[in-house]
């Protein structure tokens, strides 16, 4: 199979091999980065626009270190000093990168679907530019589910990364489900790895609807949990989710300390998982809330680091593959 | 005629062969980027530096671009964080980018006459330093009154663009014209041109006193109206300016609406120009404001997007020009 | 001597070969800052990341000119949008910088220890990243301190700058030395060159306590005063240091214009100095406050530019010697 997709827009309709080529892509870039040159000549010339119009560092960051070091020239859009507050429209405001030569688009806005809509127009449009979502709302966060799929293919076979690895897997997702692009990102590539997803948080945060996800995917793979300890009862991997303190003031959380109590991951209910189990977070963490402290530092457990890292090789080989399917 | 000029004020004193050489480098510069690799080392090693003292992302990006397909290395200054909110002067401001081994400053400030004392202070220290005006309050814009003229002259002979070819082509400009620092760049570059020039809009947005802009003019080419349909009739283009919502709360106009339905251009009125005419506006643009929403988006008429490609080659020429004459 | 330094976090414990080192390093890019191409390969791949957790664009955009002529990747790091907002630890962010691949932090922040603080993380997380401190509050300013002093030794021999050229030299440092990191540093460098160094301010701001600093130091070498006449009599430099307005609200000073007539520098009280005597001051400066706005540019007597382009070239040093130790 030969890499085929013009967008990343989401996770939900990709298959095994593509997964598998995204993963061989990043672990040959994951190698150059060992290197004292960190750089390839992949994209230069090309133009990566990052039009991030929530805001944010560490994505964007990735994003720009990643287009640097395939030698691409980078644009940073940013919303505050911006055309929107003189009344552009999203889409036009697109239209005008598009128009000064942008070959990929990096978008990340809180409202869902916008990535799309950008996607919909440069192809009626019929201009050949590709669209990569940084995080559209509550829908989806692609390049952070391939980064975690990276961590933990890499993890279990560091020279041949493949999504086979983890059929049979236990992965617990932690949090607050319901309001996270990250773990939608990760039910799709993770299911689709025949892992079994184990999601698990209150009530409030992860609703009885998520079960419907399932009927979609073939066999036992998914499974809702409002208590602890039968998600993380011998499980291979842990993913937390960032807590946003939004969600006390909306009356959907009591308070950080109970949240901790009751869905914290410590050293003592790990004891529950696999022995060798590892302990995943998208980042920012809130220490003492979602992960103890000594917890997220022990790098026996932790992946939190890893994570990082891997986001810069996953987003060169997105960018890569995007970049030389266009030429 | 060799380009002499060191630093880009404004379009008032300009001269017809300047404009060419211009209008050429500009069209050598588009051939360049529509190659793959779009770059080429001109300005390697020289310091392009971005004082937008007035919040920007279309041209600053644009300029940006433009510096970074010549190779140089660009430091934007942001007002935002910056010495001035520390009491720093900004002719001091502009010392100290001199003083990091800046070669050619991009000012824009809304305050008129700015680049004008950053350029005499340059000259009076002899710093060989280029300044190049990005636009000044309502005095002038000349890198956007330039890819207008570019605009229109590539679509006139695309293979060799130059001024002549306006001769006598009927220009409409509508809107905002006392407040437009566009509008007086492109007046200055059109009437050179030896175009009609025909300026319309309310008369609290028209003043009378235009009129003595014409005196300077040899021959009829400036005129004034407070009615669409006299400067539409037969137009070849029509130049639309954005509306600053400002002028509403400073009682110029009475809403949005009242001006689209007297000054907005709609598929209707179009009827009264040239069959061929087509439509500019500088961005961002209200949509169904200036020009009805279907209208803006039918390419058949639309030059917009074009306006912001021809940007780019605009503004590597005007670097080009000044950073070559430096060495 | 080899440079074995793996951090610059302050001046206080450099020793006399260790500034040789830098001044001629700092020497050799002056001259590659004087060719056409002002660009070496020397860290191509590695990555410079800009942590200015306090706002800055003076020494922000110097670090970035160094690093980009020095042909790094740079990340500037932004905390008005970034993670701190959502509750990351500064260590934290620390780290994800670290696992994007960042082989240089240049941190400034309004707490003194920060930097010391991430320095000793990397140290003990064995991850061979160099920290740079980019100013931490009160504490210290070690590039500054670096580029005054490459300024004044450049002055007294400028192809061969080093510390011994400032033995016995009568140095008076004006201002707010209490709140002052840019004082401390200079403190530490100017009397390890076995300079003469002459505190001098108004009660509040130049307390007693600093003689306590003397007592660290072999020989008479730091002298206090509150009146202007005794620190300027024979002085070869005099360095002025910012007074900021926040000093007043504090109640720490009457008026700017009572300090300008207290302890501002004028052409006439630099009578009092040597006939050569040359005025430095970090910037930004308040014009008529620190040095009658006359002085300020009179290139016979000030230093001002001469330290912003020295700037340029102690960063190029500084993060060449860092990047190449880590090679």
């Amino acid at each position: 199979m030969n890499w085929t997709r013009h967008h990343i827009l989401g996770l939900a309709d990709w298959v095994a091999p593509e997964y598998d080529i995204l993963l061989q892509t990043a672990s040959s870039f994951r190698e150059v980065l060992s290197r004292r040159t960190k750089k390839v000549p992949a994209l230069q010339g090309q133009v990566v626009t990052n039009m991030f119009f929530e805001p944010s560092t560490r994505t964007r960051s990735s994003f720009e270190l990643a287009a640097k070091r395939l030698s691409a020239d980078i644009l940073n859009f940013s919303p505050g000093s911006s055309s929107l507050s003189k009344g552009e429209t999203i889409l036009d405001t697109a239209k005008t990168y598009l128009a000064m030569g942008t070959d990929i688009m990096v978008i990340r806005h809180k409202q869902a679907g916008v990535p799309q809509a950008i996607a919909a127009e440069m192809d009626r449009l019929e201009t050949g530019v590709c669209v990569l979502n940084g995080g559209d709302g509550q829908h989806e966060h692609p390049s952070q589910g391939l980064l975690d799929l990276f961590t933990l293919c890499c993890l279990l076979d560091s020279d041949n990364p493949r999504v086979d690895l983890l059929k049979g897997k236990k992965i617990a997702i932690v949090g607050d489900i319901l309001h996270s692009r990250v773990a939608r990102s990760n039910i799709w590539s993770l299911t689709k790895a025949e892992a079994q997803v184990h999601l698990v948080g209150p009530p409030t945060l992860v609703p009885q609807f998520f079960t419907q996800m399932a009927t979609q995917l073939p066999g036992d793979q998914l499974f809702l949990h409002w208590d602890l300890e039968p998600a993380l009862r011998g499980a291979d991997f842990v993913m937390t989710l960032r807590l946003q303190q939004e969600r006390m003031t909306a009356h959907l959380l009591p308070s950080l300390r109970e949240y901790h109590q009751r869905y914290g991951i410590t050293r003592d209910r790990l004891k529950l998982c696999h022995p060798q189990v590892k302990i995943l977070h998208p980042g920012p963490v809130n220490r003492g809330v979602e992960i103890s402290s000594d917890l997220m530092d022990d790098r026996e457990f932790s992946l939190i680091q890893q994570q990082v890292t891997s986001g810069i090789a996953v987003r060169m080989a997105l960018l890569y593959l995007l970049g030389t399917l266009n030429s």
